[in-house]
């Protein structure tokens, strides 16, 4: 284990978090809030501390392998979460460390559940640095540093470490080089992010509000800075562009650079996109029609349907209106589209919409082989045959999934919650969405949960976010035995 | 396809319900139940007409494939459903078709679930034929048929057919011809029968109670003939026998076949039955603590425990606790216990305990792979390597499963039945067990849902009894597109 290695790229990782604070920073000095402006000068004295510290350190001559990667992305994580919550530790605005920890590692899961009964109480400032984690989580924070600091030996190291912090099941170049690749990514992130920002000023959204609502739209968190979700902005525009950029950005962003490079008929015929997408409009006229009693008007109900669906399968989490007071159809296909959320390689969690396609081709592919046991039927995917290694990883992935869902479920049952309320959290905390059903529906929080069932729901958002494996494989012996 | 053979050997199927259907009629005739010898006899008489009928067909001279195989087990247990159905409907005791499709297919998939609001309302000859589905059903309706009618074509035939029916992810061949290996299954299940009713005879329990609690234990059914269940027998010996021999029926009987040839180092190496009992005893221990608060003795407490988890990993379903007024981490244990359940090659129903093994191990491998990429990581099980394509099998069983249990819960949800009920029927009938929670609790019954969801139900246990793919084959159109 190259521990040194490893202790170099955190201690940037912590440079990157500590610099992205200035701005929190400046935003308490602006609203001169004295107690908020105190925490983050404090916070950001640690990272860049402990930061230049560690990257002081020499390298030495070991190279980083897999494990390596593994490492970093999951001890990364957990210490920019938890340095990312003690600003709303140390300001009093989260009184208890285990329930800063939960908002920080919620915000930067892009899950956006939290603990918070009243968000509007927040500070400007705290509100600033929560929803933005949302947006340096959605896209990456490895990835990140990827793209700005030049110290990788070899795109080798590089993509041990992409690798293991980006969704999905493989990480598609987009450039020769995978600092390229990873410049490529948040260039076409902050592109939309402005567009958005834009689009939700004309439509008379203030500028603050439009900024941390595309932070949570972005990253595709969820976290809101206003009680009621975005039920609080009744505009059916500003709630239209919020949805249609839900949507937006759970897409794939490869499918953004093909059409960049001019390749838009090849983008349009990627069946993952395709997937996505009819689930996406299935699922909204089917809710509309469940809801179009409660509403009355067809266009009320869609447009509310859509929102949710949207909202759901990109895992953002924002809500229009009350969906828990929903009928059962709906709440239960809700719950249902949680589980594979949006196209990996966008900033969306969940299993993605690309391991259902490949779970549903290799089902159909094997039903044909047990009829006829010597014919030859390859799984093709886009025109290319998967590859075995790929098929028995999406099934792996979802076997993990499974295991980890049955442990959390029975160590969230001490709580004696209903079923609804332990499964919704679980579902919408492990898939990082954010609301669930009954107690933790959009009207509620996570305050009624204990604190064994808030560190558990805390490390399900963690093992959402990185796809299980890398924090999965910190608890593997054979990840800290020697090399042979 | 060869429509021929098929129709044959679902006339023997047909005539061998209608022999078995005469001890019935001979329990009616004992107990002068008019309306049930009726019922029995106009059900004998069609059942003897059409399988005379289809066995006089000519069978030609095409062969018996896979898809004929899957075909053949797929239709022939809906239609032995529905005729073993038709007695409770024509006697008047179950007034509605579906309901007596309902109950007959919870009996021969050995689920036990109920519609039924007072079962001891029932004749002793409809009680004794609602028991016996689940003795006939538990082995196999064509494991019988090929074991006894010598008929088959070459032991490719019989294995399509046998594989079809079987639970597990392999057939054990226990002898050299399937034939044979067919009658040695049937002989331990008859003699471990006997063994069962002479241990309750002896404790006490009156002959004709002992013989339809057996059956219902053998089948791994769980169809009560008392309103309380097993809790209507409160002796400890009485229920400690029973929660033995459902252990013992949910353990592959090819242990058995090893022991009785004298190989028992070799049964007590399996790796599956060795999971099997360490989840069984630790799942036993872990609910005893959680519920000894409410028994206030830990022996009272620890038998309980250890009848309900082995009634519902075995996928019986007995009770002789209302185990849905325990706590939260027991009551959500033992729907977590129901997915698995018990071995293959067993009576028992679920996923079996084997998929599971193999699921871990090489969720293990996969682990050590992403490690080490180089390195070859064989899944090995009871000393030998596991077969790629036994692998990818018991994925594609878990992912089919998965989408069932997803359409289902969708299907279910019209009924707007809490997430507990709903979840826990689904679970309870596509597992084969019959019990969930709530309003389907051992103190509840399915006379609560609508005809949708019984419908749905019976499918999923049907699906459920013959492991998905038979009856899932039916509607893939290359089972029925002429063979090039």
């Amino acid at each position: 284990m190259n521990i040194r290695a490893i202790s170099i790229y955190i201690g940037y990782l912590l440079l990157v978090e500590g610099a992205f604070m200035f701005a929190a920073l400046g935003v308490a000095a602006i609203y001169q809030e004295r107690a908020s402006l105190v925490a983050f000068l404090m916070t950001i004295g640690v990272l860049l501390f402990i930061g230049l510290l560690l990257t002081r350190l020499r390298r030495g001559p070991g190279r980083v392998y897999a494990r390596e990667g593994f490492v970093t992305v999951a001890l990364g994580w957990v210490l920019i979460s938890f340095f990312g919550g003690l600003p709303f530790y140390i300001s009093g605005y989260i009184p208890n460390l285990l329930d800063a920890w939960f908002e920080s590692v919620s915000g930067f899961t892009t899950t956006g559940a939290s603990i918070l009964k009243d968000v509007e109480a927040l500070s400007q400032s705290m509100l600033y640095w929560r929803s933005f984690t949302h947006w340096l989580g959605g896209m990456g924070v490895l990835v990140f540093m990827l793209a700005v600091v030049p110290l990788s030996k070899g795109s080798g190291e590089t993509f041990h470490l992409l690798r293991a912090e980006s969704p999905g099941p493989s990480v598609d170049k987009l450039a020769p080089t995978l600092r390229n690749s990873a410049q490529i990514l948040y260039a076409i992130y902050i592109v939309l992010t402005i567009i958005q920002v834009l689009l939700l000023v004309l439509g008379g959204m203030p500028f603050f509000d439009s900024l941390l609502n595309t932070f949570a739209t972005a990253g595709t968190g969820g976290f809101a800075i206003k009680n009621a979700s975005i039920a609080a902005y009744p505009s059916p525009y500003l709630q239209l562009v919020i949805a249609v950029f839900m949507a937006l950005f759970g897409v794939n962003f490869t499918v953004y650079h093909l059409i960049l490079a001019g390749q838009g008929r090849a983008a349009l015929k990627n069946g993952e996109v395709r997937l996505y997408i009819g689930i996406m409009l299935f699922s909204t006229l089917l809710i509309a029609l469940n809801i179009l009693p409660q509403y009355g008007s067809f266009s009320k109900a869609a447009l509310l349907s859509f929102f949710q669906v949207s909202s759901i399968m990109t895992t953002t989490g924002f809500a229009t209106a009350d969906f828990n007071l929903w009928p059962q159809f709906s709440r239960y296909l809700l719950v249902v589209l949680m589980i594979f959320g949006a196209c990996a390689g966008s900033t969306g969690g969940g299993a993605k919409q690309v391991r259902l396609l490949i779970l549903l081709k290799s089902l159909k592919a094997r039903m044909q082989m047990m009829l006829r046991p010597r014919a030859v039927n390859p799984v093709r995917m886009d025109g290319k045959q998967v590859k075995e290694d790929m098929i028995s990883g999406v099934y792996a992935f979802m076997a993990a999934y499974a295991m980890i869902c049955i442990v959390s479920f029975l160590l969230l049952s001490f709580d004696n919650k209903s079923m609804e309320t332990t499964l919704s959290a679980l579902a919408a905390c492990f898939n990082n969405i954010g609301p669930g059903l009954d107690l933790v529906g959009p009207a509620g929080n996570y305050s009624v949960f204990s604190p064994l069932s808030k560190f558990v729901l805390s490390i399900d958002m963690l093992l959402g976010r990185l796809e299980i494996f890398p924090l999965l494989l910190l608890f593997s012996p054979s990840v800290w035995r020697r090399r042979a």
